[in-house]
């Protein structure tokens, strides 16, 4: 998609480049030099143009997100408040500079990959005059079998997913957002993950979840990524729609496997994450092939019910984080797609009914947000919903 | 120390030196070329040597601390069987190689700054045939009047203290000694916490708590950091001890000062670092310069009292850890020296009599460890001690 391009040529495009130009000119320039060249950390980005960040942007090491819940009174006119209120921090933030009134404007960084993306949860489709206006195919995940769920993680009617290299800055922006949007929101709840997308050899990699398993393998690229994800639905254009789930993972259970029952859960080879049928991380899983008359990808493994082929081609843009803390381990599930109702749910209630996973995970939290597109340069987020 | 610039150059020095080396033949070669060369991320680190990692080595951007208690049966003998599996997953887990029965062994990278540094808590020393062995001035840290302790971060037989570049490799490394640990010990707290040793032009720097001070500024260094950290004491030598405090920050009251009030209560400026009586962040702090008859560094001011020209010379090595989750936002404060008696205690007890940042601040946790030297090729931590 040309902006898509476009908005990565202008911020984390530019960014690697700087890089480039100063490693090439004194050796050794900036932090992370080989990780900003290619797009991992260091990177500046802008909340303008078609997309927000951090829906396709690369993932940094650092992330929390949190719902936040609208006061009874907030109505229509109230939450376009709220949005130009946030809409000038995260300008501010993003570019490297304290928001307006920041008690703490020396934690301010540029080069720090930060990117904060804002998502509406359904009931602010419930405020006066926004009813008609609910993207289509925008709802609520149905009960699961599995599931496990607890208010602690689900629902809320905002969402601030920030992402940074590093957690202090994180930690930063999250206060100064909360902290702004006092007079129409409170926190739900907050979580917070982290991914490693730099492989041994310090090139980007795919990285790993808890489970020791690459994970983000099989998501879509290139025009595939943009038809999944890139909603043309009205306000929403160039918005999308986003799962998050909260995936205890039994890794105690799992450490008690042996590597052949690990693999074959999942379908793929653990070191390299390629397909059991061989071949590299890139190759297509291909799924005919037997070994004594049974299938060397399972008929329940977790890779073969969740592709496309066997989801009438259904995608999805999922870009998970790890968790530990004292609550457990496992995955901030996060998938993002134009039509949640078309995407993620039917293949969800397939992973539900025989997925070898469910043996291990456990959703213990869910929340669906719509995700306004960025914003135009004076004008502020989800400004086509709300104006 | 010989010994310190010893390990330095094999363990931290060479790691850079290889950065170096890389990014000068291909312009850019491995991530974070810069502070890597600087040594602050993508470091191998060595646990043989005089001294433990991660106690002077620079400080990546995660960690996680785990206390864990000792089964009552445990003696001596069991307790030096814990140690020498840990030492060997600990050589392993810090040269890239998975331990011995990794169930994750794809996880084990090398390159990534970890380090594990083991402490033991006070009750080791009540064991069997090691009461005489307690090192001079190892002691808990008595009740101050500004504390509010829970025991959900305070005390612990056994202390873990794993630090990577990411929390994915933190998360990796503890459940495998946790695991490892299990006939022996148990866990009883883990706290996580991160930290930025990198500053706005990419080069390392002091880094800021989330008070938004540069924190780490006064610590001593080259032989003076010797001084204050390495024991002489018996089968200590090499080794240190540890003083973790949990320490809530109340963000809410610090953000309604204005900035003012905010470097008064340090003696400090926000934006630099550098003390209130001029220069840079590295010019020693003046006490005596007044304006309007008042000390411009107030007789209150943090870093007045904890100074060492008003505790007879007493220093310590902070090396704090910022933390933000659930339980509120704070510092994870860590202190090495060779006496805790000695060297935090009186410095402790000053603070919490006239502090200007009590107001703000309130201990949540407490727990001290001695800090064994490093191990011998071969041998095991804690050796001197058991066997
Ligand atoms: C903790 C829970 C989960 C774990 C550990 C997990 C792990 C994985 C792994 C290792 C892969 C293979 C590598 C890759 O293609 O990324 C994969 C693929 C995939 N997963 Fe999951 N997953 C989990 C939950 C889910 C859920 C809840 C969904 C959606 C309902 C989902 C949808 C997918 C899809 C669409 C693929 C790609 C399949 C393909 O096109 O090859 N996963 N997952
Ligand atoms: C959340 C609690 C604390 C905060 C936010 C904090 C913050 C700071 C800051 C900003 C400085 C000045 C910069 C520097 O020299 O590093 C400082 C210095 C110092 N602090 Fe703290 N501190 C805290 C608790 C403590 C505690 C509990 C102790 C020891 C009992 C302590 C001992 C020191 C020492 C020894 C110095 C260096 C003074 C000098 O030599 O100039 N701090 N602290």
């Amino acid at each position: 998609m040309a902006d898509v391009s476009r908005r990565g040529l202008f911020g984390a495009g530019a960014g690697a480049v700087a890089g480039v130009g100063l490693a090439a000119s004194v050796g050794l320039a900036r932090p992370s030099a080989q990780a900003e060249a290619a797009g991992v950390s260091g990177q500046t980005y802008s909340p303008f143009g078609a997309h927000q960040a951090g829906v396709t942007t690369p993932t940094p090491a650092a992330a929390r997100l949190m719902a936040l819940d609208l006061r009874a009174e907030v109505d229509r006119a109230a939450l376009g408040r709220l949005m130009r209120v946030w809409s000038t921090d995260i300008a501010a933030l993003m570019a490297g500079r304290p928001a307006a009134g920041d008690t703490l404007p020396d934690m301010a960084l540029g080069g720090v990959s930060l990117s904060v993306l804002v998502g509406l949860g359904p009931r602010v489709f419930e405020l006066d005059g926004l009813r008609q206006r609910t993207p289509v195919g925008f709802q609520e995940i149905p009960a699961m079998r599995h599931d496990r769920l607890t208010d602690a993680y689900s629902g809320g009617d905002l969402l601030l997913w920030i992402s940074a290299d590093d957690f202090t800055t994180v930690a930063y922006a999250a206060r100064r957002l909360v902290h702004d949007a006092a007079p129409w929101a409170d926190l739900r709840w907050s979580q917070q993950g982290s991914w490693r997308g730099i492989g041994k050899d310090g090139q980007p990699a795919t990285g790993r979840n808890l489970f020791g398993q690459v994970d983000g393998t099989g998501n879509p690229r290139g025009e595939a990524l943009d038809r999944a994800v890139w909603s043309e639905d009205g306000w929403l254009t160039g918005g999308t729609q986003l799962v998050v789930r909260r995936i205890e993972m039994d890794l105690d259970e799992w450490d008690r496997l042996i590597r052949h029952e690990q693999e074959r859960a999942i379908g793929r080879d653990l070191a390299t994450g390629a397909p059991l049928t061989g071949g590299d991380e890139q190759t297509p899983l291909d799924f005919a092939v037997l070994r004594d008359g049974e299938p060397v990808i399972a008929d329940n493994a977790h890779s073969r019910l969740a592709h496309p082929d066997h989801n009438r081609g259904r995608t999805m843009y999922r870009r998970g984080l790890n968790y530990a803390d004292d609550t457990g381990s496992g995955l901030i599930f996060c998938a993002f797609q134009s039509d949640i109702s078309k995407q993620f749910i039917p293949v969800q209630r397939v992973l539900d009914d025989f997925d070898a996973l469910n043996e291990w995970t456990t959703a213990v939290g869910s929340a669906v947000f719509v995700i306004p597109p960025g914003m135009r340069e004076g004008g502020y987020l989800a400004q086509g919903l709300l104006e």
